[in-house]
């Protein structure tokens, strides 16, 4: 296995360092599911000691069973003067209680001595001291020693005593942290070639992209002989981010023939950034390589004549490699085969060539193009395929709502209200409710009313609402994509609505969220009779 | 002068082949002013053969008084089995009437053979027919060897011969183009060597970002000798974009040595960038090198410690170089320190141990238990200050307003309109409007009636809208934070605002958004006399 490369995705820890981004722990938890099921070696989760909401994420994540990834949890070195015993960042590193650690330590002279103000000696003890604490406990210990470039080029010998401090102390894997992104790729490439030659542990990089070269920084130091490549998914972090894991993977594993994760995982790459990024509420930049929308997207005539007679004429890669796809940006051109599972779901007798299979195709390209993305929303997705089929009739017909927000409002500061006409069967029903904003009072108003004919409802709650502006131009006029999770506590079911009006794209999500529940539980009652 | 390079930008030729991207004459002609003022060396402004709008621009760019830049015009090489006279791309393109010519030419044998369908002999006449004419018509010629790197891989011999076809017919530079944008940064260094070494003429590169590496493919062409680098200046082009200049800039000039732009100049890389990004209507994104808005923004407590003691600490550069600047995000990492310097923005007088510095601090940690959280919404965290230090007086006065949804609505389907009423100094205004949603509503009610009282409103519009709902558990009913970004196309500022009610989030924030406005032009104004 000489050319495994092991992919150690930061995401969760110096990715929430990068601006604008913040997590629960709930977002966590489906972060390490994500990466852990396309297949990453390492997850690097959070930081203990600097970050006491942490520990409640790492107590929860010990009961996921995790197929592919380690956890990791991150810390410093001990503080100087003290003993590693009495250090608390170093205790509440170990009550993470994670089968991996992850040590950084200073290996630039100036940081040592006007940083963290103390002598190059003692800065040797802390890292040897650390180390050897958390190897005498039984863990994986990866020593991250930051500014290993900026050292090594100030002062060679100290940043390599820096790395014997950590081999003495027994680390696993000495990672060279790019940490102020400033680096060219030569000098990456030539600096680890020295450490690789030097010490017999498996060597790492950790590159930032403040001079937008961490992606060839990463792949130089591989192609000096590193083994382990730190960064994050989508390229979250610091400043200008980490470099971006998902463009390492590509050029890695399609282009340098390396093994960075389970061959049969590439294909779900852009869907796993895409549900990073969603997870994170951020949007993917369209350019992205490899997974942004742009990335296969052809508009000069030119390109895509050539595309036409042959792929490779101006692509790098097949996207579907990578579970991306070819769009022509002036006439829009159809053809994918995932899809067909999903469909065939619905109805097993479907096949490729069924005319049901081009036209829901056709009615997706309509939907995407006004903004629908239904990676994070896969049952409004099966409503859709359901439609298409014939496989769906309608539960209630609306017809009307009207919603209303005041301030001052009575005796109240501000109130939002919601009323409903709604028609099952013939049978009418008006309701109204008050709710904490428009969105919250027209689900209840809503709710109230539907519970009269399928009380099955009263299980439903919504356990997650999430909000996109699409087309920042327009700020407020944008179009916006409405995301809605729901449980009945025993499944959890996304639904998406898009619209220039946020309400509207509210309602669209909610109607598709209760349609699915009563479909869901028509199935499991009469399927087998069917 | 052996360390100058000539940067050659084509934001509006290549740069207009991305996706979303379409300049007006108006855009294009502000944009080379942009780029003129900056310093490039040459503006590729466009492909008259393929867009014949163009010619409308090249009439009146011969009109603008440019001081450092050269314009070209882009097209292809004569078409095979005619003459160059009697090809309508290449009399479109001698009617652009530019100094200087770029002609791009196959030097990828399948390219020949398989895309335009040509012979191999053929392709190497179209190119030095082409060029000697236009040498012959006395301009500045510059040969894109298009797939060059690609071309070399699969047959050396012929992607030289197609070099030197191009050297026979008299071109100035030989540019070799990373068309597909996949090649690696030790392929790319020793493949422009051999070109280097190979031919007295002046080499150049243009590589595309397919795999999030051109920025260091450019520098590695530089390292082996080519001394022309053409991209765009924020990184638009088809796919994942041509190579961001300002990133090269910043590189080549900062850290190598290298000659692009006039000295003086390089301090407004920032603000270049940002006016390119406005005139194409798109957000730059915060992350970009040296220019984004989160390049020199710190988060990390340890980060924000380092950079407080010494500032390359954490800093590949000095932001102020390239006219952007270092920022202290708030979160709960961050210490009172950072506070403090943004107190003393406003007054100079405070010091850590005044009171004023524990009530702000005590007020933002009601705020933050709030939801509410200030990175990347700086106006809002100044305005708290000034009303705690007493630098505030309202702008206006709320009376109330209203804001309606409704489905179906008379004609149309979905409607959604506000109504306020406002009172200045005693002066009552009461306006309403329709919107895209109820937030788009209220915001252009509330403008509308301001406006009345303070013209400047006139220039600000909202470039992005982010919503974050805060207590997933509880959806719809959850805390919203609301952020939004706000522009008067000289400065851009974020303002946020939390409640449980989506309406009420985006009302705080709006009308912060609006005295930040007021207020920063006050203080432009009147400092002087203050």
């Amino acid at each position: 296995m000489a050319n495994k490369i092991a992919i150690f995705d930061s995401t969760l820890r110096d990715g929430a360092q990068a601006e604008g981004i913040s997590f629960s722990v709930e977002d966590k938890l489906k972060i390490v599911k994500t990466l852990d099921e396309f297949g990453v070696a390492y997850i690097e989760a959070g930081n203990p000691g600097s970050n006491p909401k942490d520990l409640e994420f790492f107590e929860r994540v010990k009961k996921l069973n995790l197929s592919n990834a380690k956890i990791a949890a991150f810390g410093s070195t001990r503080r100087r003067g003290i003993s590693v015993e009495e250090d608390s960042n170093v205790k509440s590193l170990l009550s993470a209680d994670t089968p991996v650690v992850v040590i950084f330590g200073k290996s630039w002279d100036f940081h040592v001595t006007d940083i963290i103000k103390t002598s190059l000696e003692e800065n040797l003890e802390m890292i040897k001291d650390t180390l050897r604490f958390f190897k005498e406990k039984g863990k994986e210990v990866i020593f991250d020693a930051e500014h290993f470039f900026d050292g090594y080029k100030a002062n060679p010998e100290y940043a390599m005593a820096a790395l014997s401090a950590a081999v003495e102390g027994g680390a696993d894997c000495i990672v060279l942290c790019e940490t102020n992104g400033g680096a060219f790729p030569n000098e990456v490439y030539e600096i680890t070639k020295k450490v690789v030659e030097a010490f017999e542990v498996p060597v790492g990089i950790h590159p930032h992209n403040d001079g937008g070269m961490a992606v060839a920084n990463a792949i130089m130091a591989v192609e000096a002989g590193a083994i382990q490549v730190q960064g994050t998914f989508i390229g979250f972090g610091e400043r200008c981010g980490n470099v971006n894991l998902s463009t390492v993977i590509g050029n890695l594993q399609l282009k340098k023939n390396f093994d960075c994760i389970p061959k049969e995982q590439m294909c779900t790459l852009t869907q796993t950034a895409r549900r990073i990024a969603e997870i994170a509420n951020v949007s993917l930049s369209d350019r992205m390589p490899y997974v942004g929308k742009s990335a296969f997207a052809h508009k000069g005539g030119m390109h895509i004549d050539g595309v036409s007679k042959a792929s490779h004429s101006f692509e790098h890669i097949n996207p579907e490699l990578v579970g991306n796809e070819r769009r022509f940006l002036m006439s829009e051109v159809a053809g994918r085969s995932t899809i067909l599972s999903k469909i065939q779901k619905v109805n097993p007798n479907v096949t490729k060539d069924s005319p049901e299979t081009k036209e829901i195709i056709d009615r997706l390209k309509e939907l995407e193009h006004l903004g629908y993305q239904f990676e994070g929303a896969e049952s409004t997705f099966e409503l859709i395929i359901r439609k298409q089929l014939g496989k769906y009739r309608p539960f209630f017909e609306l017809d009307h709502f009207k919603i209303i927000g005041e301030h001052p409002a009575g005796n109240e500061d501000f109130s939002s209200s919601a009323m409903i006409k709604v028609n099952v069967d013939g049978q009418v029903e008006i309701t109204a409710a008050e709710g904490d904003g428009p969105v919250n009072a027209l689900d209840k108003a809503l709710r109230k009313a539907l519970e009269v004919f399928y009380p099955a409802l009263k299980e439903v709650h919504l356990t997650d609402y999430k909000v996109r502006v699409l087309d920042t131009k327009e700020a407020t006029a944008a179009k916006v994509r409405v995301l809605i999770e729901s449980t009945d506590g025993e499944d959890i079911w996304t639904t998406v609505g898009v619209s220039t009006d946020i309400i509207e794209a509210s309602w669209i999500a909610l109607v598709d969220s209760i349609e699915y529940k009563l479909i869901k539980d028509i199935e499991k009652k009469f399927k087998p009779y069917l």
